[in-house]
């Protein structure tokens, strides 16, 4: 067992922080933010000391209608300079791109043309092969490369370790460890995290968490698995996120002793564009139906589903998941 | 370093779960709940196989006016009869008092003429000699009897250090680990639950958690320290309580793999019984204001004084509290 690193008054300067507001919370809006929204919340997290902003999908076009959905499901490069222009700041700009749902070929130019410094490439264990094929793409063509395993609360062991080899033995800079159905609890998110440090540590690769709150856990499991070595932590503005939502990054930001980051900004940030969000009808996190979700370790389609509805009957609602288990 | 009890699977049968629902929901809505919620409560709770229900706090009516609070302040013989009858049930009883604030020597019958089971004696560290002066009468009275320490997140560590030991050498029952201002995180909570399980482990008692969700930690903070040996936990149910809440009943109970325990009950009280009191304007649960307090390691009040006013001035607030630090 890996030992903690660091301590709880300490400061870890292999952490990087990472804003997923625009991108996991497009889930929410249909990413449906106006160009105010973004461009404050850019402005915010420069401020806040987060080191990278993902502004949302790199979806494909040819499969996804671009009528249909906000720009930042599809992330131009004209959107993003809208934005950042040639973002003159310390902040790092990342995309997301899902296997299978992306024209990776075509959609990405090189680095050097591009305001974008990071793409975290989204995969579930059996599109490993495909993930690597992306990675090895985009880190030629000069980008920062994740891989972002999901779902691997529902992949067996055997699986794991195999993907997290594949992903090791390529040119991927960061693993993430991602609890797509916040189904882990801090103590087998830490025993998770620690099979992925060591995988990755041997090839000199960077471990990630990303966390959802259908448990109330996701900022739990964030500072669980950092404190054994994980260093790139996602979290966004009040939770904002699909379903129950993600780590929420003024818990994050406050927990942190590193004094570059800072609440202050956030808070006004919050004040002045998240709480409108919520007045607006859009909703996300923590409540009953994502928690029976999270406990039963599935996707959370149903849950969504039951919130649409704006249905109450938790009860009900429980035996129909058992039922169809 | 104690290691871990158990495991993520299999069942501790030495776990105890307690409902404080009326007793720190009570602190929301100045105990003034309705015959009908208390009795529904009670029976969802035996249904759900809590094992305590705490019914309130035996609070001195010389002290407070009766006039001016709900009954479960003062939790007379015959109002807690008047629910549970002789309470013919697996499940048992217990009040809270606190040190200072009951009379002790006058307000507890024996315990042969009392449906009360337990009595959990609050008190900070600076008041452990009265705290055993009232447990050692508790004791001969006939009742099990807890020590909830709290607010240890302020005490320094030779002061803690010395009130275990006086608590461990009295005959209490349980030591109460409480995490009264919500600033523990799992790391350093685990920390202090090892602390106190290898004080009380020596002299024979049994430990407890007591968790505020200002962090949104209660859950985690409840199963991470009952990982190392806590085995008294107590949760309410949606969290209710004063400022930001205690840990989630239903978190708990999807948590712990006792079949004795189901989710079934606590589902339909929440949809009749919990929903509505939100619905009154009661409010409690994880906010901004209380996370604020929580991260800073202080009393929630004035958090609870924001909340009241309806303020959304976070930053504002934010900026008071470190003015006057």
């Amino acid at each position: 067992m890996t030992s903690r690193k660091g301590n709880l008054m300490g400061v870890r300067r292999d952490v990087k922080v990472v804003d997923a507001t625009v991108r996991d919370g497009g889930l929410c809006n249909n990413f449906e933010f106006t160009d105010e929204f973004v461009r404050e919340l850019y402005k915010t997290n420069i401020k806040s000391g987060v080191d990278y902003m993902e502004f949302g999908y790199k979806a494909s076009r040819a499969l996804f209608d671009e009528k249909k959905f906000g720009k930042w499901k599809f992330c131009r490069e004209e959107d993003i300079r809208g934005i950042v222009g040639e973002n003159v700041s310390d902040m790092k700009i990342s995309v997301m791109a899902d296997v299978g749902r992306c024209d990776y070929k075509t959609d990405f130019l090189p680095k050097s043309e591009s305001v974008i410094d990071m793409v975290r490439v989204a995969c579930y264990v059996h599109q490993i092969p495909a993930a690597v094929e992306m990675i090895e793409h985009l880190h030629d063509l000069g980008y920062e490369t994740c891989c972002n395993i999901m779902a691997v609360s529902q992949a067996n062991m055997n699986q794991m370790e195999e993907a997290l080899e594949m992903v090791c033995d390529s040119s991927v800079d960061v693993v993430y460890l991602v609890d797509s159905y916040g189904s882990l609890y801090p103590e087998n998110a830490s025993a998770l995290a620690r099979t992925y440090l060591a995988a990755a540590e041997k090839a000199g690769k960077k471990v990630g968490f990303h966390g959802h709150n259908n448990q109330n856990l996701a900022f739990a499991n964030t500072i669980e698995t950092m404190s054994y070595g994980i260093s790139y932590l996602d979290a966004t503005a009040q939770g904002m996120g699909r379903g129950a939502g993600n780590c929420a990054m003024e818990l994050l930001l406050g927990f942190l002793k590193n004094p570059k980051y800072n609440l202050y900004s956030l808070l006004i940030f919050i004040e002045k564009y998240m709480l409108p969000l919520r007045e607006q009808g859009i909703t996300w996190g923590f409540d009953l139906q994502y928690m029976f979700t999270g406990q039963l370790n599935r996707h959370p389609r149903e849950a969504i589903q039951f919130t649409a509805e704006n249905r109450k009957d938790y009860c009900e609602f429980y035996k129909s998941l058992l039922d169809n288990f």
